[in-house]
């Protein structure tokens, strides 16, 4: 059967690309040493994924108000609230070249909205990345000085975008 | 690595079954006849699901009221809004012994309140299902004259339930 995705099957292959990818990316950064930045706190799932499985790793939470399950609320000093544009870039002084993963689960449904999402991550991230640093996000970016790579199998293609920071800095 | 469930494992590993048993049962109920019964719209991504996976299938869908994506609203004639204690209780006066599939979806985070629906569901369910049925839930039922199926390859147990009601009636 050839049938169209349907509303269940955009949410599973989203809910799966984003499980593959964070468990690869959380082994992958392990012989690195940088922070780790998470953009989206929403719900706060990916970033009590995070947290459970990278247990040393400084995570810094960006995102425009706190709306997540009261038992994921990261510590005052590692979350930054308000525009990405504007705390990506006060972030920068402190952690340029710093960040060895970075997961960005910014998206809306509005394709518009998307648009300068994907603008500002493309100016503000980059600056941000460790030689060898991987970006995991929900939208496809374009970031200077990183390449696609193709998601870890049991990821559906397209479903989510992983980028890897080239080595030499 | 042996950590605690997440909240990303949770609602991934509820996906993952919840489409695995989805797909199994349309595939099991193909050479039945008799209606399917979807308890709890809410956004209306299963009911998306079984509508496409079942094209020529009458799906009755209850619920307290519609909150689903405009393009998955059910049918007038095949959509009964209120309490299911009461909807199911009307419904079997015409489908007693005829549906092939439910799949109740009806639990929340409160305990109790899932108490409740399980009691309801204990009561309203046996009625209503042909010989050979398949019940899947969210919650774990006790349902007279059905038993309790293993998960198909590819769900982690304890995350869905699955039962078939006896074949002989
Ligand atoms: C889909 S949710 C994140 C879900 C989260 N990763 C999870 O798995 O639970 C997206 C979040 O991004 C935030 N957001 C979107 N655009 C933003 C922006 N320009 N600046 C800051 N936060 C933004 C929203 O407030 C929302 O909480
Ligand atoms: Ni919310
Ligand atoms: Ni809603």
């Amino acid at each position: 059967m050839n049938l169209r995705l349907t509303r269940l099957d955009k949410l599973y292959y989203r809910l799966q690309a984003q499980h593959v990818c964070l468990n690869w990316a959380a082994t992958e950064i392990a012989p690195m040493s940088g922070v780790v930045f998470e953009l989206g706190l929403g719900h706060g799932r990916t970033y009590d994924h995070l947290r459970t499985r990278l247990p040393d790793r400084e995570i810094h939470v960006f995102d425009r108000e706190v709306d997540c399950i009261a038992d994921c609320t990261p510590p005052d000093d590692r979350l930054w609230l308000g525009d990405v544009d504007k705390t990506l870039a006060a972030a920068q002084e402190r952690f340029g070249g710093r960040v060895v993963l970075l997961h960005a689960d910014l998206g809306t449904y509005e394709a518009e909205r998307n648009e300068v999402i994907k603008e500002i991550l493309r100016r503000r991230v980059p600056p941000l990345l460790a030689p060898g640093a991987i970006v995991l996000s929900d939208l496809p970016l374009v970031l200077e000085g990183a390449s696609p790579l193709p998601l870890p199998d049991g990821a559906r293609e397209g479903r989510y975008f992983l980028y890897r920071r080239s080595s030499s800095s």
